[in-house]
């Protein structure tokens, strides 16, 4: 089963190796992770997307919250908006250009570079947008991607942080 | 000075701590790290954004390149498509909430969510112009953010694997 978890950590070096290290070692294979600063400059916040066993996730939350520098820990999983952003290289000679305009244009993503023989498309939505996507795009050949991994945010009021 | 890594990996449990421990005894901080999976679903593609000494930095390539299941490492810093995108969650009571649509539609962003008191914003750019963005709304007050950290990808035909 997937789970998402939220972690806030102070923006230091070693954080993220304890971190990676733990949920290898409890055999929680890592799905995706993002790491960015947060509005507090000193403070990082992560969007871990784990495979693991459901009856010891919640174990493994409160082993990572204990991790030096880490400030709090969260399973993200109910009301919560989820985005990932892709960038996509694919083969577009001159007479495929338009029906990859088309495509681009149904899933409301953006064309942002085109070359001779290439197209990068740029896409925000939720994985499953983003695989739907590539599996149309793949009929004219991905040359290569690169996906953000998801991100999570709780509707409403409530903060990971929790003032 | 910042340098942009891309690192093609086997989806494998483990694989991120190794390279998140080699950066760190390095002593090059980790700004911002991405992974998701990419077209061929047992590699991950990440991109690392690293702080750390110039001179070092090629040799620190080298290394990452050498650790078990890493398949591909790259410096992507020159002709690239940088991308963030970020989900930032504002305080916004009904009286200024028009006050919020205004700035998003200026910054092409999305308004994604509204609650009685909060309003959450998704933006996709480059940094600096989510740092913008981020700057203007601190004025009504972020509750909350989270970010992808950037990912970057080559113009043109060059991809990272090389075919």
């Amino acid at each position: 089963m997937k789970h998402t978890l939220a972690v806030l950590a102070l923006n230091k070096p070693g954080v993220l190796a304890r971190i990676a290290g733990l949920l290898s070692r409890r055999a929680f294979n890592i799905e995706s992770i993002t790491a960015g600063h947060t509005e507090e400059p000193n403070i990082s916040r992560l969007t871990i997307v784990v495979q693991g066993d459901d009856r010891v996730i919640d174990q493994v939350v409160k082993q990572v919250s204990k991790l030096i520098d880490v400030l709090k820990v969260e399973r993200l999983e109910q009301n919560v908006i989820d985005r990932e952003l892709a960038l996509i290289k694919v083969k577009a000679d001159p007479s495929r250009r338009s029906d990859i305009v088309d495509i681009v244009e149904i899933f409301r993503a953006h064309i942002v570079d085109v070359s001779k023989e290439t197209m990068v498309v740029e896409m925000t939505g939720d994985e499953e947008k983003i695989d739907a996507l590539c599996a149309v795009l793949n009929d004219h050949g991905i040359l290569e991607m690169v996906r953000t991994g998801k991100i999570s945010l709780a509707r409403g009021r409530h903060t990971v942080k929790g003032d």
